[in-house]
């Protein structure tokens, strides 16, 4: 992103995975500035994804940014995952206070290479300057775990219906306490080729256009025809 | 509720404000059961709203329920606020696992009235019973709080603009240290009575038919157009 222009990074201090869109207001946020040398590079924020875009653009950048770029996060945010992830709450955030935004992750857990999501980050955050973004949408990229030579195509998707099956895992403590973890596998149902899902599956590139508008217009005339009154 | 059916109380055991979608991976969760006597009223869950769901359907009722009804909430969670909301991320996670939600939330932060609102869930729980909810559709309900002989009607509404306005108060704590906290006020900008926001401002009951499928399907055409390419 460098070569785009001048970057601050503002970012959690430590990993706040399946956080949504949580905001921190109970308790004060704190904030720790990381150099390289006396170059200020960033800072680090006690809080969530969708805290550090709020307390950056709110309070630490003494400039508006043009735009943000959440991520390259190490596992896809595809399909119902979209809704749990704090990479994509923080582009969602910044498009809330209206600068345009993406999201980018990486379909993998292990053995991350970084290199085709990082120069795609760039190439997209660049169509994205000129090109703008419709009001209220910002962008859900996810890009498989594979070099450039590899990938098969750039698909623009729709979110995809996958999600986690999950169990809870019931155990004992060390203090003989009873606890509940959250266990469970993917399940990839995903068949539609137009899904996000489908394609990070398939070794394509998925760019998913999102909205925080979460309206289900079509439902609107059910409701009606109940004719509720007070 | 208890005159529907039987009714079985999971939440979090303190405020939970402004999670979002946040659910807890990390630690395990722990669960503490509430009795009148000897009849178990509830589980309290050291969690989110979300997790307190996903607990509940996946480890700690015996039987999945028909309808999962998230609320009363103090607070409206309408127009840009349902995002932040934990009271209806609840009520999506139950939709997320396929069972009929609604949320529902008083608005006002003082002095609640919450007899109106409380009669109303009990209708609005028994027409979902009857009809059902389209897929991946729940129901975002926000209540004045008035008398039911002061409200003026029932609208099916959009998700409207309004935000908080937001700064962040900097201070230095007990040991010198800065911090930043999230301060801000609601500017009620949604002058459209399509609105949620409108909609309980001006009296009125506000139903919003809610999402979790996020695709901007207007937005992908557009995109489209960039003709990006690996």
């Amino acid at each position: 992103m460098r070569k785009l222009g001048n970057v601050t990074v503002v970012a959690p201090d430590a990993e706040r995975s399946a956080v949504g869109h949580a905001i921190t207001t109970l308790v004060p946020l704190r904030v720790k500035e990381f150099r390289r040398g006396r170059e200020l590079m960033g800072y680090a924020v006690n809080g969530t994804p969708a805290d550090s875009v709020k307390l950056g653009v709110g309070s630490l950048l003494r400039k508006r940014p043009d735009i943000v770029v959440s991520g390259i996060n190490l596992g896809p945010n595809t399909a119902t995952n979209v809704i749990y992830s704090g990479t994509v709450s923080a582009a969602t955030e910044a498009r809330i206070l209206g600068i345009p935004s993406i999201a980018i992750s990486l379909g993998t857990f292990v053995n991350p290479d970084w290199r085709y999501a990082a120069a795609l980050a760039k190439r997209i955050a660049a169509l994205v300057l000129r090109h703008g973004l419709p009001e209220k949408v910002l962008l859900n990229v996810n890009v498989p775990n594979l070099p450039r030579a590899r990938i098969k195509g750039i698909r623009i998707t729709r979110q995809g219906d996958s999600a986690y099956v999950e169990d809870f895992k019931v155990g004992s403590d060390p203090r003989n306490q009873t606890y509940y973890w959250l266990a469970g596998s993917y399940a990839m149902i995903d068949s539609d080729k137009a899904t996000d899902a489908w394609a990070v599956e398939h070794g394509y590139v998925s760019i998913t256009p999102v909205s925080f508008d979460l309206t289900a217009r079509q439902a609107m005339a059910g409701i009606e025809a109940w004719n509720l009154t007070v």
